[in-house]
Order: structure tokens, then sequence, then C-alpha cells
């Protein structure tokens, strides 16, 4: 016996979810079923609304529905002249949960690779130019992870601000090497941008 | 900051998913957007579909969007004049997977719970009475968890049996006790159909 051809494609389908297997896509799938139809609906809905309409935010490269995101379209953001070089869109939560910063971002969506062909421009790096050209930026953040390729990407960012005479810094303290940012603690973050230094 | 609206609404209802949490919920998130939209839309119908669509099987109460599922549709099910009763429909699933019961099932969505109020109408009894009336039934395999509820549970199904001459067994070897049908492996279970003994 299999499941109905309803079932099996939902299982099948919750099993893009990152960490759900077969197992747990059933249980997942009897739950909604059983106790919560009207949440699944809503899930639904949402999916949906978030893939057809979020998209990158054309200054900073972060998520957003909108074209601008909600911190490039603040003032009090573009006035502190401060932007703070991230890898991810989840990078950018961590720092923003630790309230210390108050400037602007920009999301690289990635790092540079050469071994996987990721090059400055895969990375957006063209629009950094762009955005450190048009913007008043007095000092940008490399908030890169402490991997290799993270600092690679750094340093090749800091020639980019050094070219422009734009002081670079890198966070520092706490940041164990080989961790990532997503999952580090308010407290380690916070101490990790007090402790930058210029590179 | 906060996530846009879109991306706020995606989380918020991935929390629906059993065993998801805030942080699990962003990283899912992140990984649809990022590498896989194409999927989540998959998702986004799937779940819509099966939510609308899916019901009771009509004779089995198990979930199909058919009027009768795939097993109570079969002549040959029907033919073996044997009935497993269990909990839920995975534990259709994990007997089927054994590939030893080729009879009919009755799934009680639950079990007998007096503290809880849930009677004999509210497991589908009275349907379940229906069944062994209608159809011709020689043994029913009472196949409900081994906790005192599912216990309970089965002795109350093997007297509604009893009371039409209808031969009634308890699966027995090899079922931990306290332990869930669901996550015993298909030869354990395999064991506890060979080794049932009337009630
Ligand atoms: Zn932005
Ligand atoms: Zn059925």
């Amino acid at each position: 016996m299999k499941f109905s051809p309803l079932l099996s494609e939902l299982i099948r389908t919750l099993r893009y979810l990152p960490g759900v297997g077969q197992k747990t896509a059933q249980r997942m799938t009897f739950h909604l079923l059983e106790r919560n139809r009207q949440g699944a609906l809503e899930l639904a809905t949402a999916l949906h609304n978030a893939m057809e309409h979020v998209q990158h935010c054309r200054q900073c490269r972060n998520f957003t529905e909108s074209d601008l995101c909600e911190i490039c379209a603040s003032p009090a953001r573009q006035q502190t002249g401060v932007l703070c070089v991230v890898e991810t869109p989840q990078d950018v939560m961590a720092v923003e949960q630790t309230s210390e910063f108050k400037g602007l971002y920009f999301v690289l969506m990635g790092h540079l690779s050469p071994i996987d062909g990721i090059g400055p421009d895969d990375i957006g790096l063209d629009r950094l130019a762009e955005m450190l050209d048009e913007h008043p930026i007095e000092e940008v953040i490399l908030a890169t992870n402490p991997t290799v390729e993270g600092e690679a990407t750094a340093h090749y960012i800091a020639q980019m601000c050094r070219s422009r005479q734009i002081k670079a810094s890198r966070i520092a303290h706490g940041v164990p090497v080989g961790g990532e940012l997503e999952y580090l603690d308010g407290s380690t973050l916070m101490h990790a941008f007090n402790g930058r230094r210029e590179l």
C-alpha cells in the first residue's frame, strides 16, 4: 500500500525543507491533517507569496519584497556613514539582534571562491563599488565569516575601500575560527564588533 | 530591524510544522528563497490540495482523497476476512511496511480516554460496529498501542467482537510496553503479528 496521491505529493514536497527526511515529512503531514489544516493553508499562502514576491533589495541585496529594504530606506541608518558587509541575510539578523550596530549593510549572498568559479561580480561587488562611490560611507566593517573564503573576501573588499580612501575594519574578538556568525550569541558578537581593527 | 512582512509571515507559519522553532523556520525560509523557490511553490500547492481534499475513508477512517481508500476498495483485501484495528494512519503504514498483513484496517484516529472525554463514538466504534455487521469479518487483530488506553480500547473492541462471534486477537510479542507502533522496525512488528493471541 502506498499513500494516496495527494498525501504522497505532500510528503515528497515537505522533503524540500532542509533537515526533513521521509519519516519527518510523514509526521508533519499527519500532524497538519489531524490538528491544523487552517495553519497548513496559511503556510501554503505564505510560501506562495514569499516565493513570488521576495527579491533582493536594490541597494544591499538583502531579501525584501520592496525595492529598497527597511534598513536601506532609513535616513537614520544612512546618516551613520557606516556599512557592514556580511555573507548572508541570516548574518544581518544576527548582527541586528545585538542592537549595537545602527548603520547600513551589504549582503554578499556568499563569498569569493575561485575554486567554485565564484568571482567578485557573483557576490555583487560591482554593486558594492557603486554604493561606496555614491554614498558618503566613512567606514566599512567587514563581518564575513572567519573562514578561508570569508577572510579572502574581507581582504578583497578592504582593497576596494583603500583605493577610495574609505576606512575598512574587520570584526575580531570572540568569533571562533571556523565558526559561523549566524550561531554566535549576541554578547560574543558585540565584543567582536567593539574589538574590530582596521585593515 | 524586523524581517519584511512576507518573510515574517513565512517564518511564523513554518512554525506550525511539528518540531520547527524560530531558528529552524528562519533557516528553512532562507534555504527555500536562495536555493529552491520552485520546490517551495510545489510544496505550497501540495499543502493546499491535501488540506482541501484529503478526508477520511468512509469505511476505515484512514486519510484519503477518495470516498473509499485504496485498501478498502481492494477485493483481495476484503476476501481475507481479517481486519486490523490501529490507532493512527501512521500505524497503518508501519504494518504495511512489514508486507505480512494482507487484510483490511480500521483506524481509530485515537483511543478511548474517559478522562479526556473520548468515548466509543469519538473513535468511530459505531462505524466499526457497522463494518463488523456488514462485512464477512472472521478475525479482528487489535494492534492498538501497548499503553493503558490502547489496552483498554483493545479490550472494549474485543467485547464487541465476542458479542458477534467474531474472533479477536491482540498483537503481542516484541512490542515494547509503553512504546509506539510507529517507531518499531518491521521485523519486530512481524513477530508481534505472528505471536498474537486470542482475547
Ligand atoms: Zn537594503
Ligand atoms: Zn479505507
